[in-house]
């Protein structure tokens, strides 16, 4: 077997993944999840969560089939299938994790309570890898088949582009969706129960604390595995598509075009390899600091790929730029996410709790300006990523290096992964009184995945800017463009089109979430205006949860449609009325602006959560003091920013790209509309 | 005298309008100013807006010697002095405005007092007519006389680029200063004044209201005067410049360059006589409803200058799609402004103002959210005008467009400055306390001067984007680019550059203005704590307002030049470390964000304010209830986004262009650094 060949295997170590992924599940099942209450709590949860992503699925169904049957009839139907399979792994792929991290909450906060920390991390962290390594498994295993259909030929090598769109248009979706869920029932129980009602969090009391708890599930789980899956699949056929229509002057060193195509399912199938390494090293390193052994895991992981890139690189007989390429984007990666680190969690953030002693405007002023001023270097991160790149390798070494970013998923999701789980795990020892030591591990687990989640979150937009112009590329060579020339005002208008979608888009998820929030607060107080003695907390007195999920459910997803389908139509619309160079400018414009607005917004948002943190912990006043409450203030308008509107942002660049490249066939020698018209 | 040597009377025509300006300005003199009490208030605010400007100007007369030094040396010796020239008009023109605006206010809230609406509608019309002409006749004169040395042959005519950059770099100075300032002013004198010590606002005892009422001149009369000063000198040079390098073909019916080189020139002449009728239709419409009588004369001003346009395009033997680019200009600035006043005074006004009711945190969700929406339509305005002017007369049609949005400056800017003057007339009513009816006028006209101003924000932010594709079309014919490629990803990376500038520029100055407004409450805080009897109000114990604005006045200015330098300095370090193409690049990237972060920000910060207004007029409790004090946040926060960080992003993206074309020439056949370094 040849390394070209070698290619023929990544089903199939998808499938190992797969069966890896399922042990762990067994494992997980295995331990005990405590008391009835606990057991009860689970099971409200994972039916709330599944009640959404049944819902969710039965209304993009009619999306999905729609657009196969505009692509079989526009398109080709090779294209439509793939597009079908795409959008059916991600479904997979978040049902498998929302599954695994629904039944890791109660065992995990049962481990906290019988067994200390290190177990607690153990089990949550394995319910995180479940989800990691679906991902990288379930991506694996679609792309490696359909290269193995399409591949073989340059010509045919397109029809894999269908499968990123669908990976794409469900990520928008489930990343909207559950961003609009998860955020409307955290702002929806704390303004009635905390605010009005005066009681503490995850009181059992509160009709909306089962749906804040499934919302973080919704959320933080299905939609960012969504968003992670169809970076990972869009920045392979990114490269594939590039590599497809290589001339031989671009191949230095005699390679074929053939190692060029393999190269990134090689890559991401090394970085399956190397995150089985970065998870498994829990059982030498599960002693260590749980801050320590998390950043590790992902450390060894990178250390892994880098060496097999190396192999690989050399055994394919391609130039050793690639392998440099690769390097570059997995250093500016984590120097994105040590500088969402800084803006989130270092001294920014004390600025903007000292800024609480003017009041709240003053928190959202400093708030905004830290969140604009955060665009700078990770932008001067992606610069330099590309310049490198280019430079050793071309416009290939920019899409390889986004897959080199991405493809150690299985190890970064986990850590990304975790987080939601914990703290779960916190709100069941809270609500089943499992005691204040419990609570304690929790909290301390919860507090390193808010952590781990901001440099996760800075990781993964510096990969989808990188996918995104990837993709870029790829569309222009697919559409046959030469030349996307900014002296054409055509160009121009396609740009700023481009830009403004982006801020409609965040315009329409923030107001998203503040009308369902509403629809929940209205539940909330009909439920303890009209169930008698629930209020009080007398006995055997419960609220209904189920129907706050229920509402916040539909609101969520009434919400999630207009913002999704401008994303996916403002291609189609710009490229058939003002043709495939404008579309190019828009490509670009959307790209810019959505690049700006996800640091801007995810690290806005991250900076007031933990300034508001630094105070409850007891500086500047503390929990409950004037400081504090213009610091919730900031943490409130932070809680959409940084988990609905600004991961949109990943997601939405990269749709919109790949549509444009799923039908630049079409626009390929189609003439705009408006040249049409006015001619 | 045929059409074309018709350019040559324009310096004439502009001292015209400057003895006009005169004149009313001696009018002006000879009406009452009052008591002794406004005729010292008038005095001091007069002195302290002087000083502003003298010290800013002592501190930019460096900047200018230094890039007249950088000019002279590396580029040539005749735009060194264009600059000069540039930024010498500029601040006269600055100066004129400031005094004329400081001589109304006393004279207005007397008119009010002795004679009514009608008198006051008149003399601070006329205080803002001073503003307009100058600026309008000023900027005439310059570019005439320059055209009349260097706008014979075409190869001579970029030196005047050189004066579009001095009044663009003094500019973006003065609106970030005078931004800065006022908004520290205004937070500082309320924080300590309104909020601490409960003394209402424009209270006599507040040491900070002088430096509030000063920050309204520095901030919107000298500030907002550079600004559109700019615009409009550098719409024209920017046509003249694309006109200069015309080839030919496309220039049909057989015109001359030299037509193509008048037209923007002779647009703007009649743009000085439509200002004429505008401004002195006040004679028969002294009458009308205020409201509407600013309407109309604006309307007629445009009506006028449509007809003359007709006239001078085809004596100049030009295509009638010239003037058709006028027309679209014209319409599509009117509908900026109009979509402008929607989201600033009309329902989502009442949106934000009914989230107060949960809060200041939907206050600032809703507020951020309907900012974000409000791009929307603005920037599809942009891209059907770009198209209209485009298709109808290539991209000079472009330039031309924004020239006929900018050539009735004499008049819209009159209603622009007219605000200022009657908010300080307001505040002079209150602190010599002139009586309930002379506040009550002054506050009507006061109000209306919001939405008039708000509507010149849309058109100023509409022209600026004309205005920067214009530069930016005349920089690529001047730096000889054939095409600035998308698929070269130098051209991304300079996009992306290019693009973070706007958000960087907003970060430092919004926290510039909570540095300053800082310093102030430090000082008022000291006064009221170390002048005895000053906060009972003891007679003949008066505070010390020239220590106030001293102190905003150095804190201000200090925290203007690192975002000035960084507006400067991007186009060059871009040009001469990364080359032409990825200059272009940044252009785009600066404009694109540039003018999305102009429409957001100010447009929130319009309806933040007027939520907080809708409130206080009785609605949703009124004043003092809580609903009102969650809308006080949201107006605070507003303050800077829309008086200081918004504004200066016009001015930005026209720097970073009008920069870029001056040293194209140094730029044209240079290698790059990286290209040194990497080859």
């Amino acid at each position: 077997m040849t390394w070209v060949t070698l290619v023929n295997v990544s089903p199939f170590l998808g499938l190992v993944g797969l069966v890896t992924a399922l042990l762990i599940f067994l494992y997980l099942k295995s331990q005990p999840n405590g008391p009835e209450c606990t057991q009860n709590l689970e099971e409200m949860v994972h039916d709330g969560a599944m009640t959404f992503l049944k819902k969710e699925y039965s209304i993009l169904v009619f999306f999905i089939a729609a657009v196969f049957v505009l692509i079989f009839c526009f398109i080709d139907k090779q294209t439509s299938f793939a597009f079908l399979a795409g959008a059916a792994c991600s479904i997979v792929a978040g049902y498998i994790g929302m599954t695994a991290a629904t039944r890791a909450n109660s065992r995990t906060a049962i481990a906290a309570m019988e067994k200390g920390q290190k177990e607690a991390l153990k089990i949550s962290y394995f319910g995180g890898a479940i989800m990691g390594l679906s991902v990288a498994s379930i991506g694996l295993i679609g792309v490696g088949i359909l290269y193995y259909l399409f591949g073989g030929d340059p010509e045919t090598a397109k029809y894999i582009n269908g499968f990123a769109m669908g990976a794409s248009s469900i990520a928008l979706f489930a990343r909207m969706g559950g961003g609009i869920y998860t955020k409307a029932a955290d702002v929806g129980a704390d303004l009635v129960g905390k605010v009005e009602a005066g009681i503490p969090e995850d009181d059992p009391r509160n009709p909306g604390t089962i749906a804040d708890n499934v919302g973080d599930n919704v959320g933080d789980i299905a939609g960012m595995g969504a968003d992670i899956f169809e970076s990972y699949v869009g920045s392979v056929i990114a490269t594939i598509a590039i590599a497809a229509t290589m001339v031989p002057e671009a191949m230095p060193d005699g390679a074929s075009k053939a190692a060029y195509m393999a190269m990134p399912l090689l890559v991401i199938m090394a970085g399956l390899v190397a995150s089985f390494f970065g998870i498994f090293s829990i059982k030498v390193m599960g002693n260590m600091k749980p801050q320590l052994f998390l950043r590790y895991s992902t450390f060894i992981a990178a250390a892994v790929l880098i060496i097999l890139s190396y192999l690989i690189c050399n055994g394919l007989g391609l130039p050793i730029g690639i392998f440099w390429a690769i390097v570059s984007g997995l250093v500016v990666g984590i120097f994105i996410g040590l500088v969402a680190e800084y803006y989130t969690s270092g001294p920014p953030v004390k600025k903007i709790a000292k800024n609480s002693e003017t009041g709240p405007a003053t928190v959202m002023i400093s708030g905004l300006a830290i969140g604009m001023e955060s665009c700078a270097l990770p932008v001067l991160g992606i610069c330099i990523a590309t310049f490198v790149a280019y430079k050793v390798a071309g416009v290939y070494g920019i899409g390889i290096s986004a897959v080199g970013m991405l493809s150690t998923v299985g190890a970064t999701m986990t850590v990304d992964a975790y987080g939601p789980v914990v703290d779960n795990a916190g709100g069941f020892a809270e609500m089943c009184e499992l005691g204040p030591e419990t609570r304690k591990i929790t909290d301390g687990l919860d507090a390193l995945g808010n952590t781990t989640a901001a440099i996760g979150k800075g990781f993964a937009i510096g990969s989808a800017a990188l996918t995104a112009l990837a993709l870029f590329t790829a569309y222009t060579q697919a559409a046959d463009i030469s030349s996307i020339d900014l002296t054409n005002p055509m160009v121009i208008i396609g740009a700023f089109i481009g830009a403004v979608v982006p801020f409609l888009v965040a315009a329409l998820t923030m107001t998203a979430v503040g009308k369902s929030a509403f629809a929940m607060v209205e539940e909330i107080r009909r439920q303890f205006r009209e169930i008698p003695g629930l209020l009080e907390g007398k006995p055997r007195v419960k609220p209904g949860p189920e129907k706050c999920v229920a509402i916040a459910t539909t609101s969520a997803l009434k919400q999630m449609i207009l913002p999704g389908l401008l994303g996916v139509m403002t291609p189609v619309v710009v490229g058939l009325l003002l043709g495939k160079e404008a579309l190019g400018g828009t490509l670009l414009g959307c790209t810019l602006t959505g690049v700006m607005m996800a640091l801007f917004m995810s690290n806005a948002g991250g900076a007031w959560d933990n300034a508001k943190k630094y105070i409850e912990e007891g500086n500047l006043g503390g929990k409950g003091s004037e400081n504090h409450k213009a610091a919730v203030v900031g943490d409130t308008v932070g809680d959409p920013f940084k988990d609905t509107s600004g991961p949109t942002m990943n997601i939405l660049i990269k749709l919109v790209a790949v549509v444009s490249l799923v039908i630049a066939p079409v626009l390929m020698s189609l003439t705009p509309i408006v040249d049409k018209i006015f001619k």
